[in-house]
């Protein structure tokens, strides 16, 4: 048991940052499944454009976080513990648009390829989860709830793993375009990367949990 | 000198916990080398199918070492040092694992190949010297046989990358056939891998007698 | 604010160790631009080897700074935010290295390539301003100076980003000897990551200068 708990009551800033930053992954999550099932390129790009905005409004709380972490002696749970988790909800956003962003960048048309709108679909759900597990945070009674979130998160990880590895399977023995071999092989790890982040995400909520139930 | 080594004779769970999951990535290692050195596809896929078994066992320690961390105000060593090692060896099995699944996935031979033959009796080597260090760890008076181990783990790893640099460099001249080229590098990067996280294992414990000697 | 603001005049040995892994950077990336402008193989080889050289120097430094962090109960600023600094300043150093190196092993010609040239400047630019900003670090009176070299770090990672993505454009759409296409991509991406740990190693400095401000 940390020490840390008896000023748990303080510096509800950080809850408010994590919520903020897990509502726009929320959102960039909705975003990624539009991109993918959309088959115009432009109407992509308008997507993609937006997206971006949102990857920046992220960088941005992920910077106040670690600003009002350096400025707090005590916080609402270890140190360690806030910076592992806003650094896995900046790469959950990050590796979101940074798979968006490719698909236009390769000109990789994703509606074909159900490997990809499945992977988008899954992360989709994940976040759903990492959203309503930081929700509960603040209120640390539901250590169940917590627990479910992190569950279907690692659910949707090994059923993402499952579907990466067909994707990568298919591609290896039917694409003879081997240029796009390559580029799809980079999305395929992208959005692959997401659902690991999201893992990363739960984990540390469990364990922040775990410590203070 | 940190002043946890006045708490040091307690929470012998660690080690326990950290020798477990050590000789576990001994077995691992050990079949490893089975898998490469195994012509016959299905009864690689026997090896590959036990190796997960070890490599969930693995995760399920690293989960337990997380828990326990949290739980505990008062530690053996360093809290952000028990969180190291346990990430390291979590890695170790981490990319072991991936490489022998990843031979059948892509349906590369391996027997035939001296670079990834040599790589997993190097890895072998090092997982071994490895295991010898979390075993000094619970008597810290042996700090020169943690050194000894650590050197090893690092001439290790400089063997393995030289050892690299000859698969890919030979792959590069003489593959024609681009996607096995693509396949064969990416199970070299993952062997490569393997021997970095032993080294990243042996600097952490390195640190962790020199802070207790 | 930290508690440890308190006992900052101490431990200048971490000063001293930074200021000589920034300074061996400089040293480095001077070497990288010479190195993508050299024409003759041999040449670039001889610029290499003294490379291999500053950064087992970097290798050494990095080590003394863990070994250092471990032997001190206090020291100048937040050990979790000197652990990140060394470990920002040791990549930077590795993937100039493995940079330089890859271009005489994959026997990629740079001179003709204005990407890597390019981007090469951009990184020796980068790593002044990491300079400039670790010599304000014994000083923490001028938050300003380091500031303004966290910003410059910032800019040259977003050009980088861009000539990276024109790059990777141009390999794809022009580069029909896919070999040669794996290996330029391969060494973008190095590239990229330099100016990539050149801004986590400005975050970190920015984030310890807005806590002892």
């Amino acid at each position: 048991m940390s020490i840390l708990k008896f000023f748990l009551p303080k510096d509800k800033v950080f809850y408010t940052l994590f919520e903020s930053a897990s509502a726009n992954l929320e959102s960039l999550a909705a975003k990624l499944v539009d991109v993918v099932n959309e088959s115009d390129y432009n109407k992509r790009a308008t997507i993609v454009k937006q997206m971006e905005d949102l990857e920046h409004e992220n960088d941005k709380l992920t910077h106040t976080i670690f600003v009002e972490l350096g400025k707090n002696f005590i916080t609402p749970f270890d140190r360690e513990d806030i910076h592992s988790l806003a650094t896995a909800l900046d790469d959950i956003a990050d590796y979101i648009y940074a798979t968006a962003k490719k698909l236009n960048f390769y000109k990789v048309e994703p509606t074909s390829d159900q490997g990809i709108i499945k992977m988008a679909d899954a992360i989709k759900e994940s976040v759903l989860s990492v959203n309503r597990a930081v929700l509960e945070l603040r209120n640390l009674k539901n250590i169940n709830k917590v627990v479910e979130c992190v569950i279907k998160i690692n659910g949707i990880e090994n059923q993402v793993d499952d579907i990466f590895d067909l994707s990568i399977e298919n591609l290896f023995e039917n694409e003879t375009d081997i240029k796009l071999l390559i580029k799809k092989r980079e999305i395929y790890q992208n959005l692959e990367k997401v659902t690991d982040k999201c893992e990363d995400a739960g984990n540390v909520m469990e364990s922040i949990v775990v410590k203070y139930a």
